[in-house]
C-alpha cells in the first residue's frame, strides 16, 4: 500500500477520509477488544484505534504490536470520543479507525524509551544513534539544519553563485590547527591532508574568474575537542570577486534573512543589525562576539579608581591595567556570599586574582570592600547608573584579563538571573579587526583571522616592516549571533607582494613561504581579482536556530569527546598488513588499552 | 565602482547605456590612438574601444594593458562600425566606448594562452589550473555541474527530502575497494576510513525514521585510476522508506527530468525511458549499460551455427558457448582488412581469440570465412537482416567473452562511423540483476551491487543455503545514460535474518559479520522500515551533460593518474616529527624518488 499521509500531519480537516499510514509504534494501550496505538512518523504522532467492530484481523495484528514495531495501516479519520482529545498534538482531535494492519518489522525492546530519553547518557545516545534520532526533538534538529542548507542553496543559486567542490584529499599547509593526514599508497611516506577550510581553493577559483563561488564544505581539525567542536565540521562557504566589504556584508545580511525566514519563520530586519568596531566590542562587552540580547555593558572606572584607597584598584591602574565593572540589575538579594565565591572561583581560569564586588542598598554601597570606596561611592553610582538592589562586579587587571573576566561574568549572571530574552535573534557585525594577534605564551604573532586577510588600504605601508605589520588593521568582518561567532570573513590579499609581506610578518622566510604557498603566490602573478568572502559555521548556526546548546544535537553521527563514534566504534585498528604493506607505515603494536575496541575490521 | 553587468551578457538591447565592467584582458589590438581590448568575464567576452576622443586617460591605461591583466572600466554601449560585427559573440554587434579605466592587477605572461589551450598537456593544465579554468569551456563545465546540484537541491527539497550529512571520518568496513585511512592521534594504531559511500549511514537514517534522506556526498576509493575514476568523487545520494522499486524509479525519473531541464534545457519525456531486464540487456547489447542512441543489437546465431562447417563457430557451441554477431550498416567499404585487424587486436583484451567477419555484397557474403558459410548465407542474411554493403562482425566463445567483445565492437564501430546521434539523451533502466556475481579469477562470489541489496521477494527462500543465494536475483535498478552507468540503486535489506544470510553467502562467519556490520545488524533488530534508494554519480552526469569525455573536465581540482594534484603537489612528505610523535607511526625514510616533490610543508 502506498502512504497517503504523514501520521503527524493529519487533523480534523481529513475527517472521514481513508488514509494509509506507515510508521513506528510509540505506545500501545490494550483495553481488551479495544486497542489504542500511538503511531509515530517523522512528522509526529497519530492515535490508531483497533476494535472487533472495525476489523477483527486488524485487532489481532494490533495485539502483537510492541514499542518500535514498524507497521502499516489503513483506516478512516474519525473524531475522538469527547474528552479524549489531546491538545498537544496536531492530530489530537482525531483518531484513525483501523480496518487493515500489517507488521512490517518487529523490534526488540529498545535500550531506552524513545519518548522518555532525557536522562539517557550521551554515550548511550550515540551508541544507539538510530534510536536517539527517532526522538521528535532530534528529528526537528536535523530538519532545521536541512532547512538552513536548502535556504542557502536557493538564495545563493538565485544570486549567481556557482556551487563548486574543492578537494578533501588536499595539501598539508602550516598555520592553523593540526591536520588530519591521509597516507598515500602510491608515494609511501607522503600524505594528503584533510582541509581545515577551502580557503586557498576558493581564492584560486576567484583567480580563475568564477566571480561567485559557494560550497557547503566539510572541514577538519585534529584538535582537542570541546562542547562546540568536532573533528569534522561544515562551513557555508562563499567567495566573490570585485566586491567591497560593505557589499559583501549586505549580501550576507540578505542571505541570513532568507535562512531565518525559511527555518524559524523570523522576519529579520537587516537594517537593525549593528556593526561594531572590534575595539568597541572589546571595550563594551569584553569580547569579539558580544551577546547583544541584553545590556550590562562593561563600564570603565579606570579614571575614577586611579587614586582609590582600595589598593587592588589603584595598583591595577599603576601597573598599566584597568578597572572595569558590570552592574547586575536587582541581583543584590539573589547572590549570597557563597554564590559570589563561586563566581570568583570560576573566573580564576581567566587569570583573575579575586572578585571585588559591591551591593547597592537604599543606604549606599555594602560589601567587604565598601569601606575602602566610601569616598568614591557617589561617583561610582552616578557613573555606572547602579541603583538600590543592584550588584556591581569589578575586574582590575591587565586589559585582556579584565575583558575575559567581565565577559564571562556578564554572560553567566545574565543567564543565572534569566535576563536574556530567549526569543531574540541578536545579530551583530564586528569589523576592523587587528591583522595580527600576539600570543604571549608562545611569544609570537599569529594572524587574527588567517594569513590571506587584506589589511586596511591605509595600513598597507605598515607592511613594509614586520613591526609595522603587527600594528595594521584588517578588512575583516565577523558575524555574531546571540554571543556566538557565526562566521568569519574578510577581503583577501590578491597581490603577490602584499601576500609575501604578510607571510614575512608571520615569520616565514621567502623560501618557506613559497614552499608552503607557492601555488597561490604564483597564481597571484597571473592576474587575481580583488576578492572577499565569508564562511558561516553550519553546525553552530543549526544549533542556535534549533534552540540547542551543543552542536552534537544537530549532527546526525557526531564524534564524542574522544573523537570516536560510539555506534560504529571508529576509529578502529586496521589489519597490520594493510598499514605496513600498502602504506609503508609501521604502526605501533596494537595494545588493548590504546584502541577504542577489540574488533578488527 | 560597482559592476553593472557581466561583459559576456551585453548586447544591442543595452545601446547607449553606461556600464561598469570588471574582468580579464583576453586580447589587445593597438592601432595607435585607437585600442581595442577583448574583456573576458565568466559570462563571455565584450569588445572595449579606447581612443583619445573618448578619454585620453583611459587610452593611456589601455596602452599598459596586457593579456590577463585584471581591469575595471566604465563606458557606453555603442554599435560597432559596420563590417566589424562578430556573430559568434552575444556581444558581437556592440562595443563599449570606454571613458574610465583602472588596472586592478597586472599579470605576467601566462604559460599558455587562455583562448588557445587545446594543445596544452594535461599536466600543465592541472599545474596552472586557475588559468585552465579561465577557459570558457571549463567555466561552462563547472557551471553545468553547479546547475545539476542546484536542480537536485530544488527538486529533492520540494519533494520532502532532508539533506543530512554523514561522516567523512568513518569506519573501515570490508567488501568493496581499498579504503583511504586516517590515523588517529588519540588512539595510536587505530584508523578512521574515508567512506566509499554513505550506504550504511543512510540505511541507519531510514532506521531512525527520517523517511526521505539525501546528500551531495563525497566518497573515496584508493584504487588504481582510470580515465573516469578519481580518488574522491561525488554522489547524489538518496534513500527513502516504505517505497517500492517502481515508486523509487518514478521519483528518480522526475528528478532527472528536472536536472535535464535546468542544465541543458531538454524536456525529457520520462514515459520513453525503457526498462530492461539485466538478462535482456546482456543478451541484446552485451553489457549492463547499453548505449541506446543507436541500434546494432547483438544477434544470437548459436542455433544457426551449431552445425556450421566453420569449426570456430561449431566448436564454440559445442563447448557451451555462443555465436553472436552485430551488423555494422554500410560499413563494408569503410573497413579495410587492416582496419579489421586493428579491431581484432583491440578485442583481445576481452579474451577474444580472433575476429570473424563477413562483408555483404550484391553477390552475397565475402571475406576469408565466407567459403565455410555458403550453406548458411541465406539464413544468416535473413536472420540478421544484413543487406548489401553491411559488415558483419562475429564473436564465438563463452557468453561473457562474446558479450564483452560485441559490446566493445558495437560502441567502437558506431563511433568510428559516426552512427551515434550526439544530440540524443538515451536513458534506460536496467533491473532484476543477479544478487551475486562470480569472480572467476578469485574463485569467489561477490555482491553484484553491495551486500545490503534486497533479493526479489520470491527468491528469499533461496537464501537459506549459500549455493541457493548465489542464484537469487535482486530488487536492484541501474540508471544508464548514453551507455554510461549514471547510478545504481536497490531496495535494501531491512531484516537482520536476511542480512545475516546475505553476509554468510559472501563468506562471512557470523562473528566476522557482526564485527564488521554489528551496528547495522543490531539496528535492524529495533524495527527498520522497508527502504530503498539510489546514488547518481555527479562527476559522470556532469561530464555527459557538459558534453565532455573525461570527468577531470568537470572537477575543479582533480587528481592526475598518479592520484596527485599537480598545482598544490599533494600528497607531500610531512615533517617526520608529526608522523612519528603525534600519530605513533613510523614512515619510511623519505626518499627522493618516492615522493612527488621535495618541498616539505
Amino acid at each position: 500500500m502506498k502512504r497517503t499521509n504523514y501520521a503527524g500531519l493529519i487533523d480534523e480537516t481529513y475527517l472521514d477520509q481513508t488514509v494509509t499510514l506507515q510508521g513506528w509504534v510509540q505506545k500501545r494501550r490494550d483495553f481488551g477488544g479495544l486497542i489504542f496505538v500511538d503511531l509515530r512518523d517523522r512528522e509526529g504522532l497519530v492515535q490508531l484505534a483497533f476494535s472487533e467492530e472495525l476489523s477483527l484481523n486488524a485487532l489481532h495484528v494490533a495485539e502483537k504490536m510492541r514499542a518500535e514495531y514498524v507497521v502499516e495501516i489503513q483506516g478512516v479519520v474519525k473524531e475522538r470520543v469527547a474528552g479524549q482529545e489531546n491538545n498537544k498534538l496536531k492530530s489530537g482531535k482525531i483518531e484513525i479507525q483501523v480496518t487493515e494492519a500489517i507488521i512490517l518489522a518487529e523490534a526488540q525492546t529498545p535500550p531506552f524509551e524513545i519518548d522518555n530519553a532525557d536522562n539517557v547518557s550521551d554515550e548511550m545516545r550515540l551508541k544507539y544513534r538510530y534510536l536517539d534520532l527517532r526522538r521528535p526533538e532530534m528529528q526537528q534538529n536535523l530538519l532545521t539544519r536541512s532547512k538552513i542548507t536548502a535556504a542557502t542553496h536557493e538564495f545563493l543559486d538565485a544570486n549567481g553563485f556557482i556551487d563548486i567542490e574543492t578537494p578533501i584529499l588536499a595539501k598539508s599547509t602550516p598555520e592553523g590547527a593540526r591536520d588530519y593526514l591521509v597516507p598515500s599508497r602510491i608515494y609511501p611516506g607522503s600524505f594528503y591532508a584533510l582541509p581545515q577550510s577551502p580557503q586557498l581553493f576558493k581564492q584560486l577559483l576567484m583567480g580563475a574568474g568564477f566571480d561567485r563561488y559557494y560550497q557547503v564544505a566539510r572541514a577538519f581539525r585534529d584538535e582537542d575537542l570541546r562542547g562546540d567542536r568536532q573533528p569534522e565540521f561544515t562551513q557555508l562557504d562563499v567567495e566573490m570577486s570585485f566586491m567591497t566589504q560593505d557589499e559583501i556584508m549586505a549580501l550576507v545580511n540578505d542571505w541570513v534573512k532568507a535562512i531565518m525566514s525559511k527555518t524559524v519563520g523570523y522576519d529579520l530586519d537587516v537594517t537593525t543589525i549593528p556593526t561594531l568596531d572590534y575595539a568597541d566590542s572589546m571595550r563594551r562587552f569584553g569580547t569579539d562576539k558580544p551577546d547583544m540580547r541584553f545590556d550590562m555593558e562593561l563600564q570603565d572606572l579606570s579614571d575614577l579608581m586611579a587614586d582609590a584607597e582600595f589598593g587592588v584598584f589603584a595598583n591595577a591602574i599603576k601597573n598599566g591595567g584597568q578597572v572595569k565593572a558590570i552592574v547586575v540589575p536587582s541581583a543584590a538579594d539573589k547572590y549570597s556570599r557563597k554564590d559570589i565565591d563561586k563566581l570568583a572561583q570560576y573566573i580564576e581560569r581567566f587569570g583573575a586574582k579575586g572578585l571585588a564586588w559591591l551591593k547597592v542598598t537604599d543606604e549606599g554601597i555594602t560589601g567587604p570592600i565598601a569601606k575602602f570606596l566610601t569616598a568614591k561611592a557617589d561617583a561610582l553610582l552616578s557613573t555606572t547608573g547602579a541603583t538600590s538592589g543592584d550588584l556591581i562586579l569589578f575586574a582590575a587587571d591587565q586589559a585582556e584579563v579584565v575583558a575575559a573576566t567581565l565577559d564571562a561574568l556578564r554572560r553567566m549572571t545574565a543567564k543565572e538571573l534569566d535576563l536574556i530574552d530567549e526569543s531574540k535573534w541578536a545579530f551583530a557585525w564586528v569589523v576592523n579587526w587587528p591583522l595580527f594577534d600576539y600570543q604571549a605564551e608562545e611569544d609570537r604573532w599569529i594572524s587574527a583571522h588567517h594569513p590571506f586577510t587584506m589589511p586596511n588600504e591605509e595600513d598597507l605601508p605598515l607592511l613594509d616592516t614586520v613591526e609595522g605589520a603587527h600594528q595594521a588593521h584588517a578588512q575583516s568582518y565577523d558575524l555574531v549571533l546571540n554571543g556566538y561567532e557565526l562566521g568569519s570573513g574578510s577581503i583577501r590579499i590578491h597581490r603577490m607582494d602584499v601576500q609575501e609581506k604578510m607571510l614575512a610578518a608571520l615569520g616565514f622566510t621567502k623560501e618557506a613561504a613559497h614552499n608552503a604557498f607557492g601555488f597561490l603566490l604564483e597564481g597571484m602573478s597571473y592576474g587575481f581579482p580583488p576578492m572577499g568572502g565569508i564562511a558561516l559555521g553550519l553546525d553552530r548556526l543549526a544549533m542556535l536556530l534549533a534552540g540547542r546548546d551543543n552542536i552534537r544535537e544537530v549532527i546526525a553521527f557526531p564524534k564524542n569527546s574522544k573523537a570516536t563514534e560510539p555506534m560504529t566504534e571508529a576509529p578502529l585498528p586496521v589489519a597490520q598488513v594493510q598499514v605496513v604493506d600498502e602504506l609503508g607505515l609501521t604502526a605501533p603494536v596494537y595494545a588493548e588499552n590504546s584502541a577504542p575496541n577489540m574488533a578488527e575490521a
